[in-house]
């Protein structure tokens, strides 16, 4: 069983090709392979499968040959992944699955556009189209004793912004913050934005059911929505700083880009007897 | 560079073959590869090099020709670590770099000899020699307004074992326990352990300087020893039940022997850009 490691903006992933949907990828091997300690350790698992292979996701886009099957650590299944689609592209280009500088993917979220930054494949960022991102009703999130004032953004998940002047780094996000649960029904992922300076802001992330984590796609481009909203703009470029490095989110009236680094750490193969049985 | 990933009730390694020791292995390259999300991920790194090429560890003992090279995840030398030598074994067993089912290896702290359980050096437990448990000084350990009476014990690293019936997984170890200073100047490694019962203990141990760990080594022989002392006896062997797994600790007039499983999960290569310059 080959697979390969890789991170984006430290947000990181199993890959593991199976171009003829041939593997038998049960819930406890996703949860044995990302387990940290007894496993390889991943935030979740990027299964490569030709779209035609999988059964359960609708008929074949034409010209869409590759089907990223995203799990998350506990072995769930998930529909998308803005982190998880640059790993998942850079892994097609270095494998030599895909051969064009810019195509698309099939996820259980829809099609996601991707290109190389310069037209390098192997090196340089990887963009996303992530979609339309859209603005909803203000509210406000509490941390401990303070209540930060923001605004929802649904970008396919619910995003709840706050953009405060308060040192971002000084937050204490470890437990969940407090929301309206009557607009938030199902949780929701709450962003701590600093304020909008020269088209560059810096965040952290708090993610449902996950804790803080060191990036989130759809969160990165919730946060950029929301901050050029408070601005009065409805388009823009803006650098985004969060704990893992550096992403870029374009707002176009055709929607929003993401735009970051995709690491290919290593490759290898499982052990036959661990895959097996994982001990 | 080739690269194994193992792990020893949860105690888990990154193994690097370098039998000419020919690797720059420097702190900074030993903290990617063992950071959770932007490298392999691991809590050491086990260098596998011939003795003979490795400068300032001294002179070959003869017939050894294997050390242990273990690095910490923060990239500094460690001496010693009893579930990091079963996977340092099992590897060179593994890639047919042994060929006895007994041997000795080099570690910073002397000489180690291993066996497999059975004779056999894939599957099964594997044994490693862990020298002398000495019995030291009664003391106790606080955790939270509770204190929790214990026995000093130096397994070549200090340790404070404190038997206690309450239920051992109750206990919250995300601090350190306060300990006596003038005693453990250095610090000291932490373990709550269950009254000895049918040759059997539960244990957890907060490990100084790193927080509770799934398993440790030293800890379960000190455990042991300490065990079998307050039973007013020298010598048995003890079943020790861990967060992380199952081990045997045998404790003789001529020292004590760890026993337990020894995991390969994965092999493979990493990336030359990678390790270039670890992103």
């Amino acid at each position: 069983m080959r697979f390969s490691k890789g991170h984006g903006t430290q947000n990181d992933f199993v890959v593991l090709p199976d171009p003829d949907g041939a593997l038998d990828l049960t819930p406890e091997r996703v949860a044995a392979l990302c387990d940290r300690r007894r496993g390889l350790g991943a935030d979740g698992v990027l299964r490569v499968v030709r779209w035609k292979a999988l059964p359960g996701v609708g008929e074949p886009e034409p010209g869409v040959e590759w089907f990223m099957d995203y799990r998350n650590a506990d072995g769930s299944i998930a529909e998308m992944c803005g982190n998880g689609v640059r790993v998942f592209a850079r892994y097609l280009a270095a494998a030599g699955l895909v051969g064009e500088p810019e195509f698309t993917i099939g996820t259980r979220a829809g099609l996601r556009s991707v290109s190389f930054a310069g037209g390098d494949a192997v090196h340089g960022d990887v963009a996303v189209g992530m979609g339309p991102a859209v603005v909803g009703a203000r509210s406000s999130a509490r941390v401990g004793d303070k209540v930060y004032p923001g605004v929802a953004v649904d970008v396919g998940n619910p995003h709840l912004v706050c953009i405060t002047g308060e040192p971002i780094a000084a937050l204490d996000l470890t437990a969940a913050p407090d929301h309206d649960p009557d607009l938030f029904p199902n949780g929701v992922n709450v962003e701590f934005v600093s304020p909008l300076r020269d088209d560059a802001i810096t965040m952290r992330v708090h993610e449902r059911g996950v804790g803080e984590t060191r990036s989130c796609g759809t969160g990165t481009v919730a946060a950029v929505v929301a901050s050029l909203h408070h601005a009065g703009r409805a388009e823009g470029t803006v650098a985004v700083t969060t704990p893992g490095g550096r992403l870029r989110v374009t707002v176009t009236p055709d929607g929003t880009t993401l735009c970051g680094p995709a690491v290919l750490v290593a490759e290898g193969e499982l052990s036959d007897e661990w895959w097996a049985n994982p001990a």
